[in-house]
């Protein structure tokens, strides 16, 4: 393994470009974060169809309490992959962008713990 | 009006039957309701889009949060529709199922506190 | 029974006077509030002990989700002795402020569920 | 600087021990995290007041709010702090109990979730 060949991922990749911001953070478990948000995407139909039958108030609250709360453990479990990396980068490449990235995490912990 | 024709709409309705519980509560408000889940439904698809395209971790998070902020809005505008159903109810129709009414409530208001 | 002896709780009080604005809705509570919030107040002494101490931080974080908890659960208790009153009024009291009253319930909601 | 006067702060402290975790990831903000948490703890007092004085249910849901927020805040700040030390300490020390300490966190982001 070669230092000049490190994709040092934990620092944060430019907003201005044309093309959006990527990574490979989450990559070994896309699928499972697919098959999750499907199975959201699923309730919100759901949802729609409760509404359009009239559905009781209270049993519609529920199933978007439970929507919700899925939405959430993916946000958290992003945010972990996430530091996964950052925190093996900084291992194998310190100094380079630790504070932005950092400041990134931060920012992002906060939408997570919804401040 | 005849109290006999009086639908008391913040009973809850018996669990056991066949059938959904329904109710009228946010009738007047569905089309606003089925507009805004077919929004969070784009955004659950949207969210397959970034992940599929491996988008920067702290920007999947940002639209999680989005979404996840729109659903419980929706949670709170069926709350506070269904207690304005039971206010007007009781004050129709006193004492008819209040406190299991009310019971309801309090479960529902847990569920949007997130306890 | 008459009318005009009716506390019409659930009707907000004025903000504009000199003195706060009171209400007896939680009175047969009042004690079981007064100890819950002594307890979480022997908490927050607690956190600043550890923090003192050098507690090692994910210890803390849960000391501090610990109370947080607490609270809400406090506020949500106030919520729910709220609205028993609101709709016993409006029962007893149809018509007296009673949108008033329900958009200050939706306010308070709001804020429980940190929205 | 030598590697066996390392402190590997990220690494997790045993649990089994007699006398508490302790660590000083928060050191240089421990003045900071004492003043806003005698702020809280004199938030919660002055709510003590507010049932004493029967104070209007949703004006004390509003303060319940206001202090709750205050704690999160807290929460988050502690794990901020501790994350910078564990990326720092990765840096430092690769390989030590990397795994131990990112699971910690991961719990730890859970509680600031509420999930």
């Amino acid at each position: 393994m070669t230092t000049a060949t490190l994709v040092p991922e934990c620092v944060p990749p430019p907003r201005s470009g044309a093309s959006p911001r990527t990574a490979r953070g989450y990559a070994s478990g896309k699928d499972d974060y697919l098959r999750r948000l499907r199975k959201i995407e699923g309730q919100v139909r759901g949802l729609q169809k409760m509404i359009e039958s009239d559905t009781w108030c209270p049993d519609v609250v529920t199933q978007v309490a439970s929507a919700t709360r899925a939405l959430q453990e993916v946000a958290v479990g992003l945010l972990n992959d996430h530091l996964r990396h950052c925190v093996h980068d900084a291992a194998r490449n310190s100094g380079t962008g630790g504070d932005a990235a950092l400041a990134e995490v931060a920012a992002t912990i906060r939408q997570v713990a919804r401040l």
